[in-house]
């Protein structure tokens, strides 16, 4: 089904035994490129699952120590691509991504017809479907599968993936993807993927700010937090934010405000996802208003002295007495 | 006086006959004030549990209309005040409650001593603690409990209640209340039952834009309604606005967007109570941002048309598309 | 002409004489309550000006300095209106405003039928038209008059008053009001100079913040802050806070952003002056978003240490760079 | 290889000869490429200036019209970098700008050596610094500089010209902007011509919201607009859009408010420079709250009808009234 795809893709018929050995024969080499603290447990999770993995990082040291797990090393994405047809890139940021996708030693250099490329990646969907396209020039698929779960879930191999791309590729991304994650939900054309994880995230963003606002209004009125959180989460208002990490030191145990903010999803990340919503709501011309004032809020923060707390320390942030 | 009194009541103490019969007899008529949509169907509600109500409403066809129950129909709140010593309010606006308690025929004209004055008009804070202290200067005892559910909730006798006030006379305010709402919650001192119905309509205004704005954006960018909607429902960005009344047409049954953004909670109401939600945060110097935004678009909404839609229809407002 | 208009109002021939003189005889005693950093100098232009000044304040050690002016000193608002029927006030807030009226030794207390009050404290248009009410309830007719221009400006005599009331009385007010400034302006019945002073401070923020973002903006795209800072005030971006009170170190000299943000006008001013913007526009139901947005701003920097510096050093709270 | 190209032309080296000719020779013939509402202006008034015009646009007819002019026509692009080394281009929208420089029959295709290729598009730092480094491979100098004023400075040749670049190319660029121009700006290095401009139209944006919310505020608080007009025209509320392109209908004369907001500049243009200073600011990490929400407010009204009126029509989206 997919051979059959890749094939009038490319419109041509000799790659398609490569391709067929690609999608047909598991336990075949995988590629993972960014072996970062989501990477790294991710790639491992490929090991256990009987993967032979061969990696790639851009620091060094990183690649070395990654070597005792009993990966193979390369020494560019170029030769993870010319050793292994299904690659998995998780990489910090845009310009990372596509470095590693179309720079002088990228992925695309060296990478053979009828290739899977899965971006794990929370860059956009317009990148992706740029890079999609590069991909899809050199006769290779591009899918892109960012994460929802942060490093414990990366270990755990309980991540969530949200899968964007040509839907016949499903199947053989979802064999891969269940390694590391227990749920692989498949969103729609390229780019899909990407869309979901910028919209929960903006979504994320705002009803935390907005909890954070509604309790410290509350508790500036007269209100006990614990009770107005008890409130909240039987009304209306009720939210993950709420209900599930609450940012009001006292209310919850187990979660960043309780920790003084450590830990967690950091203000930085959260702003850099927020600029990805940012740049999807003007190419599509989509109002955003509490989304774009989140970013704003957020960027503030990261100038603040919040850039490496939990997103949750808005509280914080809003809470700060006037002086007198 | 009023401190004395409550002292008392709660010590039991023999001095205070006419408290003690208010609060230990029950069955006897109950005062209710404001029959309009929400107080017609709860002051049915304490009739059918047996007490008789001395009602009244500043329109005379519902006056005349409501005594086909039965209920005792007054001149003016003052005569309600004068034939009953626990009263119910239910007003639609500011106004109305001070016109109400301290106006020419209002309440306090002929409310006896030790009269429990139980308020559930929402009207903020600030005005409900100016209203008790007027109520304690005559020797009755105010107390504000807001509630949460609409006109199907007040009919079916399963409103919540928040309430704020002396914590003595929290068990006398749940006896009635409870012939019109499963779930009564003592929020704290007087105000309190306000500060939480505020904080919670804001933080719903917040989540519902956000949600409707993350429904948007994602439908723009390629991605299924319903599947999104899942996505969201599974994932951090989870809201009661996003799982219970989602605000796209078609993703849920039973809800406003599924009939046209009839029904639910009108744009006019919610923009009410984020004007009070604004108040209460200039009053106590809090930063809102997210809450005054929401405020703003809800108030432009109001101009647009959408004023008697469900506060849902905010989706519809995004989503106009762009004219060529 | 303003004697016929107080009769009718009243409909009491008799207060007419007593009236007359008010309106006729310059020179009588004028009251002065409120003698801070703004009224001690205003104040003194009255006397300069030749007219009596029967002064009270709630500081009794102000009160004893500003004896050493010639003035006399009186032991509340109640006795300065039994002595003076011309008064001005001058205060810092709503409540102070409202205890000088209409609290237990207020002016009502004492005020003679026909005096003239001028408030020139910026309560905002509501309070002043309730206080107007209560002024006529007692034969005294009351003027807004909130002032532009700082202490400086105060000093100087050359304050801008926007008045509102009744016009006949217009002529009455300017009489004294030029004593204390260059312009008085006529902006309608009682409350437009309120709402004139409130628009033009919302405004003001607005295009401080405005202009600090624009000036951020373009120095870290490289641009020259003189340069940008000209290009701007020859094009369509030019506005007061670019061109004459210029936000970014270096533009400009003789600002507070020339001196580290010290003098001129405070944060929290500002911000007290966008929370009587936001009660206005919420009372009329007028959507302010930036307005709203502004206030939220000034507000969370009132809590960030900026509180007494001037409202300019919005800059330098926007401009805080990001930790790595 | 540019910087050398550079260096050789500033200090007049005789081995470049092409270069010289480039620079030394006026009059002859500049390349102009795209001839809409703005280009067509433009390119006539180097015309008049003697210069003889190479010209294209992608629409035949419009091409057709302007060779009444005497301009000589070309197929594409290329084909005018073939027969001029000066060549202005000015596009009405990112993807045209690239398509014109690096597309298949772009202006990159065969642009000789030590070109000067002058864009006067609104496209933004980041696509401009692009655009640069493409041109510089080809061993062309490229400057932004786009415009402000409308198509009646194009027209009259009074156009002002924010110039981004190398800062030798300089006075070769203002020999020909000052055909089209009365102010020709340098700014700084390639990009700071697209900041300047970005950075005046987001403050413009801001100041024209701003005053659109205090007018509205000012009238529904009871003044006469033309008065409120006047005061803040002489307060600190100041601003370009207040006292010069008033958006109250009645104010001023000769405005588009005066003429139901047709003509002037349109919203949809206002829309799309806020995304360019929006694409900006997270790429520089600049909070810009106001800025945001302006970008999402003309986002707004492009989609309820407003799209093609005056920018300064966001008075009427602002004032309409609530029904009751």
């Amino acid at each position: 089904m997919a051979t059959l795809l890749v094939r009038c893709r490319s419109a041509l018929r000799a790659e398609v035994t490569l391709v067929c050995s690609r999608t047909m024969a598991s336990k075949t080499p995988v590629g993972f490129i960014g072996l970062g603290n989501m990477g790294n447990p991710m790639a491992k999770n490929l090991l256990k699952h009987g993967y032979p993995v061969i990696a790639y990082d851009v620091f060094p040291n990183i690649c070395k120590e990654f070597q005792d797990t009993g990966a193979q090393i390369m020494e560019s994405p170029a030769d993870v691509a010319d050793k292994a047809d299904r690659i998995i890139t998780m990489l910090p940021s845009i310009p990372n991504a596509e470095e590693v996708y179309t720079g002088p030693n990228g992925i695309l250099k060296l990478v053979k017809k009828g290739s899977l490329l899965i971006d794990s990646s929370t860059i956009g969907p317009a990148v992706s479907k740029e890079l999609a396209k590069e991909c899809e020039k050199m006769g290779a698929v591009f899918m892109d599968a960012p994460v929802s779960g942060g490093v414990g879930a990366a270990r755990a191999g309980n991540l969530t993936f949200m899968v964007g791309g040509v839907e016949q590729e499903f199947a053989a991304a979802k064999e891969l993807l269940t390694c590391m994650g227990s749920n692989v939900v498949y969103c729609g054309e390229v780019g899909t993927g990407q869309a979901a994880k910028v919209c929960n995230n903006m979504l994320l963003a705002i009803t935390m700010i907005g909890t954070a606002e509604a309790m410290n209004l509350g508790i500036r009125l007269g209100l006990d937090p614990k009770l107005l959180a008890q409130i909240l989460n039987m009304s209306s208002g009720r939210c993950w934010s709420s209900d599930t990490y609450n940012p009001v030191p006292g209310v919850m145990e187990g979660v960043p405000s309780a920790n003084n903010y450590q830990g967690g999803f950091g203000t930085t990340l959260m702003t850099k996802d927020l600029g990805l919503a940012q740049y999807s709501a003007t190419d599509t011309k989509t109002p955003i208003p509490l989304g774009s004032l989140s970013h704003q809020i957020y960027r503030m923060m990261c100038a603040k002295g919040y850039a490496k707390k939990d997103f949750s320390s808005v509280f914080q942030f809003l809470r700060e007495e006037e002086n007198l």
